[in-house]
This record gives structure tokens, sequence and C-alpha cells, in this order.
């Protein structure tokens, strides 16, 4: 009777055990799916344009099969409408800029490595049928050995890198195919390829352009932009972050809970990739929004430089932010202020400065938070000076000591960045905003600029200034600016 | 007559002029061609490989341009020939990993796109002549925006995106072609086109493996000791560089000299994108020279974070390295030679992991220089106990201590990538050497490893260790190691 029992629980346990797995696989299943689902989802939420993206290039796919399916069209190119086909899907980039470097490298060197092609034809010619094969063999093997090695070059791998590719394989496939269709035919197949191509790249230009475009300029404008004021946020935080935890234990939980901000500016580190290739395909980009052609973009890759320097202040500063438990309260409190005021001024600086940058306008509203951060970094050095050292343990403040250092050079940093993005708003002629600007210290270096009607008889600190709020029209450009710094600016 | 005088001078003088102009054209248009040259040269002796490259990539364009030269073949394949020349043009890359990954990428790819594109045909003509361009379009469409979405997946963009680039290609080409050639011609040409490509493929794999390779896993491995080389080479020179200026004035100019040292672990900063992406082409390699398949490339990704880490430290450092002018000679004396210890036993552990990866052979020797900069540390602490903070001024010495901070930084870095190469040393199974081990420490943890006798009776200090110098060989492995460690990582 028990072993009976037994042997039915025992049933009943593998019966259970079989179908709480049966029933697991499905939801199992189900949680990939919806993991994939969720991934998905999330890749579309965080930029939407993917999902456009994706469309446009499936328009423009389904566009050129037109070619195909219209015996009119299919009657002018046959079996060269592929080549549309095989353009859009390779040339086709996530932004116009990329998309206008493929398509412009592609339609030159098709071009020139075509005729090259035709001339290396000729040429094998007039060696005979038996030295036809070799001359050609030989030519196609030193073009392209010499052009892989141009693609070592950084400049041209940043530039033209693709436009080289389609140079070596046309010039093979024009010079090798010349030897069996005969010069006539390859002529028309020729023509029919490049127009293919034409018609591939310009569907794709003009997707790229009108339907939601992705500009890289503006991304790469954006992203800068989003470097500083992590940078600036993070500083933001830094000050209360430091100093509040010994003073308010029961204030811990709240600092706790948004410490996210002191992780944000890590992605800065890293940025440099990026912004280089945002750069690169911007060049490309005709005038759009507010960004004209040949906006100064190398000048976005100085400021990131100087982003970056100041980031990595900021990941040595990051690794004391626990360590000033065991600072004596009496060092910490003479410090405390100066440092505050550093860490909040700069943050307040390179806020300015984004939003100057973000509406392009004159960044001198940053310039009072640099002076204040400055004055804080001269009041840290009198409190140090003043600091009586007698019975304090050296070893202890030592950490405190060195996060003040690390602001310092922050405040430096970030008067490096507010020089830089003076020389792009220079460059780029950003709006002037009607200032109020005091007249002793800015003077002197408005006479250069706008219409300003010094009063020079009688109270000489009284001076007139009207600034013009149309400063960036071409009048009054600042003769000083070079017309295309693009060009000018090394790279 | 002093007229006529002059103008002879003048004329003489554009004469002069003119000549000096076109004396100066071929100069100067020489001295741009020697530029080139000289580029191309540097280009060429930074690494011969790259020379290597373009031959091979040469070698590989002729090759495959018999099949239109030898009538045989053409025969055999006839224009789809064109194929071979295309995918050997857009394959070949620099490594073998990069070859590989491509032309794998290609042949699956094309193969699962050209059957769907077979079924997409069979399911349109189901819908009648008329309805047939429509389904087909509406799929292509389908198909091409869900594919470009898969894209920005970023694990997908690493590993797959030629693959997915490729399969829009196929499917649309066969989806397309099918409606007007026919689907049993679009049989042979298919046929043609999978063996064109083999072909190429095939030929670009044998010519990159097989003569001179380059292989991504052996530049990633170099890349990794040498940004490991680059920071111990700092940290030997630091010590000297910071301390001996106050003290010798006279040898101010030698130190001058040889400042390289201090610029080069820059390019650590900025490594993250390279290191990924050999570490991406190097998965895709069989084994090579002292790698086996499977070898735990992304542990090299580790490493690699940690030594940027190590790197933001030393570019924080780097800012104080002439600021200890102004430090007092008291304070200095001080804590010098702890510094000096830390800097140059960091910098000795580095050396030391560094020659372990290159050699593959066990990094325990690190650990002597990781103990002793971690007494220095201890040192450090000490020396700041003991020092009479009373006549100090606080504001010269916090630079200094503040350095000395930053060294106790690198030292726990230091120590992160010690673990982390040891991790790696167990994944790819270094080898170990021999090694004079004190009892007391590694008795415990080697008495899982190796041969140990413990001899428990008797003195229990005194423990038999035999070591075995084939550690490494499959027998004796570890078996806590994970057979396929390049699963296990996350990725």
């Amino acid at each position: 009777m028990e072993n009976i029992e037994s042997a039915t629980q025992k049933k009943a346990g593998i019966f259970a055990s079989a179908w709480s797995w049966l029933k697991a696989l499905p939801s199992s299943f189900k949680s990939k799916v919806a993991n994939v689902a969720k991934s998905i989802k999330k890749l579309g939420q965080d930029d939407p344009r993917r999902i456009i993206h994706s469309v446009k290039v499936g328009l423009a796919l389904t566009f050129v099969s037109l070619f195909y399916y219209a015996r009119p069209l299919y009657d002018g190119f046959g079996v060269s409408g592929m080549w549309a086909v095989l353009t859009v899907v390779v040339i086709f980039e996530f932004t116009v800029g990329g998309t206008l470097s493929k398509s412009i490298n592609r339609g030159f060197a098709t071009l020139f490595a075509g005729a090259l092609g035709f001339g290396a034809q000729h040429l094998a010619i007039l060696s005979g049928k038996n030295g036809e094969p070799i001359v050609l063999g030989i030519l196609v093997f030193l073009l392209a050995a010499a052009s892989t090695f141009t693609r070592f070059f950084p400049r041209i791998k940043a530039r033209y890198d693709y436009g080289v590719l389609i140079f070596i394989l046309t010039f093979s496939l024009v010079a090798v195919s010349g030897y069996r269709v005969g010069v006539d035919e390859l002529l028309v197949l020729a023509h029919q390829r490049l127009s293919t191509i034409l018609i591939g790249g310009a569907s794709c230009i003009i997707i790229s352009i009108f339907v939601c475009p992705v500009w890289a300029g503006q991304d790469l404008h954006k992203l800068v932009v989003s470097n500083i004021e992590k940078l600036a946020s993070y500083l933001e935080g830094f000050g209360g972050e430091y100093f509040q935890e010994t003073k308010t234990e029961e204030g811990g939980d709240v600092s706790k809970k948004d410490k996210s901000f002191l992780q944000k500016y890590k992605s800065v580190l890293n940025s440099k990739t990026t912004e280089e290739n945002l750069a690169n395909f911007a060049r490309w980009e005709p005038g759009h929004g507010k960004f004209r052609l040949r906006h100064p973009w190398q000048q976005y890759l100085k400021i990131g430089a100087l982003v970056r320097q100041c980031a990595y202040q900021i990941e040595a500063l990051n690794g004391y932010i626990d360590s000033n438990l065991q600072v004596p309260q009496e060092f910490q409190s003479k410090i405390q202020e100066s440092c505050k005021n550093m860490s909040s001024e700069s943050s307040k600086a390179l806020k300015a400065l984004a939003s100057a940058i973000k509406t392009m306008t004159d960044p001198s509203p940053a310039n009072p938070h640099v002076e204040s951060s400055k004055n804080a970094v001269k009041d840290l050095k009198i409190a140090l000076k003043a600091a009586s050292v007698n019975d304090l343990d050296l070893q202890a403040i030592i950490p405190a000591a060195t996060v003040a250092l690390t602001l310092t050079e922050i405040v430096k940093c970030v008067e490096k960045i507010s020089d830089s993005v003076t020389e792009l708003s220079n460059l780029a002629h950003f709006k002037k905003v009607e200032a109020t600007v005091s007249p002793e210290g800015k003077a002197s270096q408005l006479l250069h600029r706008g219409t300003v009607n010094p009063v020079l008889d009688g109270d000489s600190n009284h001076v007139v200034i009207t600034i013009n709020e149309e400063a960036d029209s071409p009048e009054n450009e600042n003769p000083k600016a070079p017309k295309h710094p693009a060009q000018r600016v090394p790279v």
C-alpha cells in the first residue's frame, strides 16, 4: 500500500517536473523573444531615426527595382539595372554626409577608373593578341598594388577610402572585360552601367536629403554640446556629493539615489573616434539648418579634444569621491567653500558654453563664470596659506588637498575650452547677443569690432556702445576672420 | 643715361625674378614630390607589411583576372567571372581575420539570401503576372528595411555588418532578376556567380594566410604589450624626472633631451577602438603561432580597459611634472623615496607583466614588484604621519602630495592589471616558469594545482613542492579553467 502510494507520488512527481519543463519551454522561448523585442524597442526608442533610416533604404531599393519591372526602362538598361540595386545597397549610409561622401567617391572613381581602363585596353591592343593579356595583367597588378598602398595614408583613408576601392574595382573590371567583349560593346556597357550607377546614386542622395535627413554635422554639433553638458552636470553635483556626505549623515540616502550623473561623463573619455567620423562626413554635407557649407567642423574636433582632456581630470577626481570620510573637519571647512565654488562656477561656465554652441550665440556669458572660477582658485590659495598646519594630520588632509588641486586643473581646462569655443564662435560667425558690458574691460576690444562710439571727452569711464545684433552679416564681418575657415584649420 | 641704366637694371630685375620664379617652379614641384616620396617611404618603413599587403592584393586580382584571359575558364564562367574580381577587391583586408570575416560573411549571406530570393520568386509567381512585381516589391522593401535595422545592433554591427549588407544585396538582385530572366536561367546564373565568388574568396583567403600573413590576434597581443610597456617606461622615467630637476640644476639639459618617453603614453588614451576592431577580427582567425583557436581575446580587451584607466591617472600625473619647483626641500625629501619606489616598482611590475604576456609565460614574476609597490604606499603613509607639519607652507606642498596620492592610485591600477593578466594566463594556459616559491605563502594555493606532496608529519613548515614545468599540457590542465573561455567571457 505504502509502495504503491510512493510509486504514484513518484510518477506524479515525474509528470509534474516534465509538465513544468514543458510549460517552461515556451515561456523560456517567450522570454527570449521578449528580450529581443525589448532590445529592438529600445534601439528604436533611443534614436527613432534608425527606424526611419531602415524605411528609407527599403524605399530606395524598391524604387530602383522599378528598372527591372517596367519594360521600357528594362529595355533601356537591361541587366545593367543590377548596378543601380548594388549602388543603393552599398552607398546608402545613415547620415547625409556618409551617403554623399560614398556617392561622390563612387561616381568620380568610376569615371576616372573607367577612362584609365579604356586607355589600358588600347595600350594592350598595341602589343598584339598574345601580348595583350600579359600587358593587361601587369597593368592591373601595378595599379591595384599602388592604389591599395595609398589606402594606408591616414588622410586618404579618412576621406577617399571608398573611392580608391571603387577605382581598383572599376579599373580591373573594365581592363579585363574589354579583352573578351571588344571595345565597342564595352562602351555601350560602360554607358549603361554609368547611367544606372548615377540613377542609384541620385535616388540615394535625394531620399537621404529630403526624407527626414540625418545630418552628420548636426550630430557632431549635438555630440560636442552633450559632452560639455555631461561634464557640467558632473561638476555641478560634485561639490555637493563630496562635501555633504560628512556633514549630513542622514542625507546619505538622497545623495546615493541620483548618483547616475557621476557616471555619465565616462562616455566622453572614448568619444574621439565618433567625433572624427562625424567630422569626416560633415565636410561633405551642403549647408543645412543653422550650418553653412564649410562650417568649421575641424574646430569641433579641437573643442572635443579639450573636453576629453577635462574628462581625464574628472576621471582622476572621481577616484577620490568617497575618500573624504577621514578628512579633519577643520581642514575641510577651510577649503570647502573655494572648492565648491571652483566646481560650481566651472559647471556654470561649461553650461553657458554648451548653450552658446547649441543656440549658436556669442559664448561671452560664460566669461564671468570662468573669471569667478579663477577667483575661487585664488581664494583656495589664500585659504591654504592662512591655514595653520599645526595639529593637522598630513596624511588625512592629502586626499582633500588633491581634490582641490585637481579642481584647479579643471578650472584651467574649462578656460581653454572657453577660448576654443570663442574661436569657434568667430569662425562660424555666431550671433552676438545684446550684452551688458562693463566699459573698462571690453571697450578696447570692441573698438575693433562693432560700431562703438567712445565718448572721449569728460567722464572717461562712460562709453556708449552700440552692438550690432546682425554682427554676423557679411557687411560687418570681422575682417580678421578667415573666409573659408575650414581650409585654414590644419587637419 | 641714368634712365637707360635704371631701365636695364629694371629689365634685368624682371628677368632675374622671372628666372628665379622659373627656377623655383620645378624646385617647389620637386619639394612637393620629395615630400610625398618621403611620406610614402615613412609609411612603408613604419610597417613594411603594408607594402607586402599591397603586392598581395595585386597578386590576387591578377590571379582572378585569369578567368577572363584563359579561354577554357572563360567558357565555363562567362561574364560571371566579374564577380571573382569584385569579391577580391571588396574582401581582401589587411589582417587575416578581416579577410576571413568578410569571406565567411559574404559566403553565407549569399547562400542564404539566394535561397530566400528563390523562395520569394516562387511566392510571387503564385500571384500571377500582374501581381508578381507588386509582391516582389513589397518583399524587397520589408526585407531591406528589417535587415538595415538589424545593422544598428552593436553586436551585429561588430561581427556581421558586411554579411547583412551582402544579404540585402543578393536578395534584391535574385528576387528582382528572376522577374526578367526566368527561374531556370537564374539557377545557372546563380551557380556561376556562387562558384566565382567562391574562387575569389578562396584565393583571397589562401593568399592572405599563406603569403606573409598579418594576424589580427597577434597585432592585438602586441598592441596590449606595447601599451603596457609605454606606461612602464613613463613610470620608470617619472621618478627621476620629477625629483631630479630641483636637485641637480646642471642635469636639466640631459633630462630635457629624452623627454619623448613622457609623451608616448598618450597614444594609450585613445586605443579603445583599435583594440576592439582587432579583437573582432581575431575571433575569426584559426590558431596561429602561439595562439590557439578560441584564444581568450576578450580578456585582452579587459586588460586594455584597465591599462587605459592607468593611463588616465598618468595623464593627471603628467600635469604636475613641472610643478615641483617650489616644493620645500624638507617635505620633498620625506616623500621622495617612497614616491620613487612606487613609481619604479610599478614600472617594474608592468614590465614584468608585459614580458609575461609577450613570452606567454606565467606572470608571477611581477608579484614581488606589485608587493613592493604596495609597501612603498605604506612607507609613504608612515612618512606622512611622521612628518612634522609645523613650519610647512601647505600650499607649496600640495602639488607634491597630489603626485604622491596619484602614484598610490597608479599602484592600485597596476595591481588590477596584474590580476587581469593572471586571469589571462589561466585562460590561455600560459607556460609556468620554474619558480622559487616560499612554502608558507603559496602552499595552500598550489595544493589544488601541481603535484604537491605535503609532508604532514613532523615539521609542518616544511613542504615539498614539485612544480611540473609542463603545467600547460592538456593532461594536468587546471580543471577549473573553462575549456572554451571565449564563450564564458561576457562580450
